[in-house]
């Protein structure tokens, strides 16, 4: 078999970003740590790691933490009925990438019952809709929620149903920007506020009114700053209705062009192989998801 | 002088993380892109990038981007005055480091009016409150919120005040974790929530009551998502309390202990010669955030 205290040094380095950090997670000296990884690539015969900051896995680097992660969700289904396998230390938690919008709304009410009742603990990873896969594909995570429907090798992706976005700004926004409302002529030069590069949904929104190119943004990537910021009338943006219900509600928050939503499907991506506990998992978000989430 | 196309290309690179983003950015090829980092590195003599997913700078070519930084701030100065000498495209943006919690509560309501009457862009970055600093250290960004005191060199800090935050959970998961109140030496196991591996305010908090070494936590890169996570019942953890009025007066989250906030000093930093725009950013901000902020 192979030797797991090597793996575990590598995927300790990567997750944690760093030897020093892996050295503190691990409980060993930073040289220790070191020493692991160029036994393993002495195994392996080849670079794992490319040593830069933070630290990234190497193709075959990647091959084997994404190992790693299927190894772990299949000890999980174990450790139940032999506890005194495990090596110690805290409970391991479950890694999952999944996009901030996801997060700051549904994610935590659809799934708090489950992690309370399997005293799972997660450790959540913000990747922009459109690039969480990667994660998948590096072995990063043991599932994601992401906007891309095709699996990667040895996942599966399930459709989750479609974040409903609105294009919103604060009333003294449009007041002073819209008084004739939206004219598509002028929209690129009125501040908008987009997530980071990652995100399309502004792009998306625009190229629906025949605008193209650049346009004028702020840049804010964090969902709660990205609704303070349109209620204080930095810019207009594609918030999803999930978030604002209270704001549309009251009128502090208001739709630039009446009823012309924007629908982002998500899908659920996760090891075929990945235990039972990531089984249950996914049963149990099929099922809670359904409230929250638009039919596409 | 320096050459600047070759300098807003390293900059490029670093800001966009990637020669591709930074060729879009620009309106050039890749290559050419490249070119220009090869030329720069051979007027300097010696590398400004280590090639790395993402690319970072060298001890030297960080300074290059500090004076870049700086250079862009005096160039605003001028931009009312003088707009033809702008090299086209759309405005540039101010590149601000801060931590999610600022962003998620305070910051947008202490400077909406003033990035409106300016016409003024922002590029914001977060980053944890004590690893904001590093940001300005390599040049990457004109100013940044954090808890550190210090200032880096050629910079000014400011004290803004503090944020205090309290330990919440649910009203739910405090009836089954601590029915008979919090046990100092239970706490450790029953699960917490942590942002992120630079989040050490979990940590404070349980050294305060005589707890040290590991305890079992969620990790949430999100501040929305924490508070999400916190009403939804996964953990306790410590949120601002700013961004939890309505919930705390409503009994949806609820103190721990009671009364026990821990209260985190803020500081702005920010480059001793930046211009008149970010002078006058530093002086709304000082008296603005005073309404947001406790005294330390």
């Amino acid at each position: 078999m192979f030797d797991y205290k090597l793996l575990a040094a590598l995927a300790a380095v990567v997750e944690q970003g760093g030897f020093e950090r892996a050295a503190q997670l691990l409980g060993l000296s930073q040289s220790a740590v070191s020493q692991r990884i160029k036994l393993l690539e002495a195994r392996v015969g080849q670079p794992v790691l490319v040593r830069a900051m933070p630290p990234a896995p190497t193709e075959i680097g990647r091959r084997l933490l994404n190992h790693v992660q299927q190894v772990r969700l299949l000890e999980r289904d174990l450790q139940g009925q032999v506890p005194a396998l495990d090596d110690g230390g805290l409970p391991e938690r479950l890694r999952i990438a999944l996009n901030a919008d996801s997060l700051a709304t549904w994610w935590a009410r659809a799934l708090g019952d489950f992690c309370a009742e399997h005293r799972l603990l997660l450790d959540l990873v913000v990747e922009d809709q459109d690039v969480g896969l990667k994660r998948m594909r590096a072995g990063e995570v043991a599932a994601c929620v992401c906007a891309a429907e095709r699996p990667v090798a040895g996942a599966r992706s399930l459709p989750l149903g479609a974040m409903r976005y609105r294009a919103l700004a604060s009333p003294d926004f449009i007041e002073r920007h819209f008084p004739l409302g939206v004219q598509a002529g002028s929209l690129a030069r009125i501040p908008a506020i987009v997530f980071g590069p990652d995100d399309l949904l502004q792009h998306r929104y625009l190229a629906q009114l025949g605008v193209e190119g650049g346009f004028a943004h702020h840049l804010c990537p964090s969902s709660e700053g990205f609704v303070r910021l349109t209620e204080a009338g930095f810019g207009w943006g594609l918030v999803p209705e999930l978030q604002v219900q209270r704001e549309l509600a009251s009128g502090a928050l208001v739709e630039i062009i009446p009823d012309l939503p924007l629908d982002v499907p998500l899908y659920w991506h996760h090891w075929r192989n990945g235990g039972e506990l990531l089984t249950a998992l996914t049963e149990h978000l099929h099922r809670g998801v359904a409230g929250w989430l638009v039919k596409p």
